[in-house]
């Protein structure tokens, strides 16, 4: 069964991820059904405003529809799942109900383990995951500011058992939206490549409460960081996703011009909310440890993560 | 040859600590030297104000001697060393101009190796360790706030060594002044159970910029609490200081009384002042390493402290 060409779009936890990617697909002509909770009366009635460094743009109530309740939407060929890795206790409720034959459920979400659970619930022939690399934040009801980058990388989770193209098609529409897309024949890799980065400023930034600029400013900052990449580097590799050794060196040497860059497990214990611990620290650390590799650095990271409580 | 009994004094690095147990002397009769930086001319023609919990005093400049350079100071019996661990490289030329034959050299500061440190540079005979648990802030250019606590545990760093009876008089003196004190026939081993609370609470408090109710405030971070503390007892036993397993649940039941207590790394690390990573983190670890003791946790902790810079 091919992916449509014109598919009927839920976005399920429409934060500021959520809904800026589904405010581009809805500009383009897309049907795209967002389910809110604290937006929801603001979208209902005042659409989305969006701010973006690719252009200013504006809908209205009847250019994106805004649900409360998932029983009240329709059944949708593509569910994009932007939840807080916090909340994926709520896949079942809040997912099943937009789910016929042949929707797709595509997640947006950081981090492991996401696309394992959600292929669990609803098959693994329908999952894709996707990587954003962007910066985005909500900047009051229905207001969202798109600050910078946007490139979604996306693959199949089970290339295998997947409809062929799909990944492609799906890609092709984001890039049909003015979203860079570039689909990958490799998640899994994709995965631990964003991982490199991850685990060591999401993890750091939240335990130590340190910006990366705080972070790469001295050699034994530098060699931390380097130090709890290489170990996801290893876990990686043992976990059959051939990352390159060299991608630390280049990611370090990445971050460093970025200036002091806060990631989001950062922001989130400034603001009190819950850290997506588990995501970013707690799966890849399993699967390191399943494996035999040795990573001290990523399990004392993990642990002080939850003491932060 | 025998400790006398009424000794000539100086304190070196006389912060808050060394200006509160030197007045305490000087305020009970003991000829006192006080070696400062910052509050020299403060207290060369103020003297020391003291409000203590334990009763507030005045010591004029009479009564209590104040010195910028070692090299004017007397020649001594007895050099208190209050400096901070991250100043011990001005061990010889701070300390060397007050010794004489008979010298002996108490240092209260933190952590490990400092003993072993002024042991190598002026002799091991001449070293005793107090372990200090206290809480004293300057409030300003020679004034001292002791806000609870005292309790000094003082003794030989090489028994073997010593003049016999040392310990025990030094101890006497500052009971007579009104510390309490208490000569230990183990220093090693106090020295050691002191780190199982310094090491989490000093090296999380640091790292984490988490005050102890923080850290013992969910089941997570009890059983990190937990988890280093078990670290240091293992290093301890390695090293041949034979400190109990279950002095772990008792220190983490005293903490959990004590508030919102911020440990001396975490303050440093707040007001960007040096931090003393080496004799509470540093040294611990290369002694547990040394011994082929597990000891990531630590091992983590140091990286992360050294990261800050």
């Amino acid at each position: 069964m091919q992916f449509p060409d014109r598919p009927v779009i839920a976005v399920v936890g429409a934060g500021a991820v959520g809904c800026y990617y589904g405010a581009r697909l809805a500009q383009h002509g897309h049907a795209v059904h967002l389910l809110l909770r604290g937006d929801y009366d603001a979208v209902r009635h005042g659409g989305l405003s969006v701010r973006s460094k690719d252009g200013d743009f504006a809908l209205s109530p009847q250019q994106i529809h805004a649900h409360a309740d998932p029983h009240a939407m329709p059944r949708v060929d593509l569910v994009v799942v932007a939840l807080k890795s916090t909340s994926n206790d709520l896949y079942e409720p809040l997912i099943r109900p937009l789910i016929s034959n042949g929707t797709a459920v595509l997640t947006l979400q950081n981090g492991l383990g996401n696309e394992d659970r959600l292929a669990q619930l609803f098959g693994r022939e329908r999952v894709l995951g996707g990587i954003a690399f962007t910066c985005i934040n909500r900047t009051g009801p229905g207001a969202i500011h798109h600050i910078d980058h946007g490139l979604i990388r996306l693959g199949e989770f089970a290339p295998d058992a997947a409809p062929p193209g799909r990944a492609e098609r799906i890609a092709a529409m984001f890039r049909d939206s003015r979203v860079p897309c570039e689909p990958v024949p490799d998640l899994h890799k994709a995965r631990w490549e964003k991982l490199v980065w991850n685990v060591p400023f999401n993890g750091l930034g939240a335990v130590m409460d340190l910006a990366t600029d705080r972070l790469l400013a001295t050699p034994a900052g530098r060699e931390l960081v380097a130090g709890i990449m290489h170990e996801v580097v290893a876990a990686a590799r043992a976990n059959g996703a051939n990352v390159s050794e060299a991608i630390v060196q280049k990611m370090i040497d990445n971050t460093a011009t970025m200036g002091a860059y806060l990631s989001s497990m950062q922001i989130d214990r400034r603001e009190g909310r819950p850290l997506e611990i588990e995501a970013i620290l707690g799966e890849p650390l399993r699967r390191a440890e399943s494996r035999g590799v040795p990573t001290p650095r990523l399990r004392s990271m993990y642990e002080m993560a939850r003491a932060i409580g």
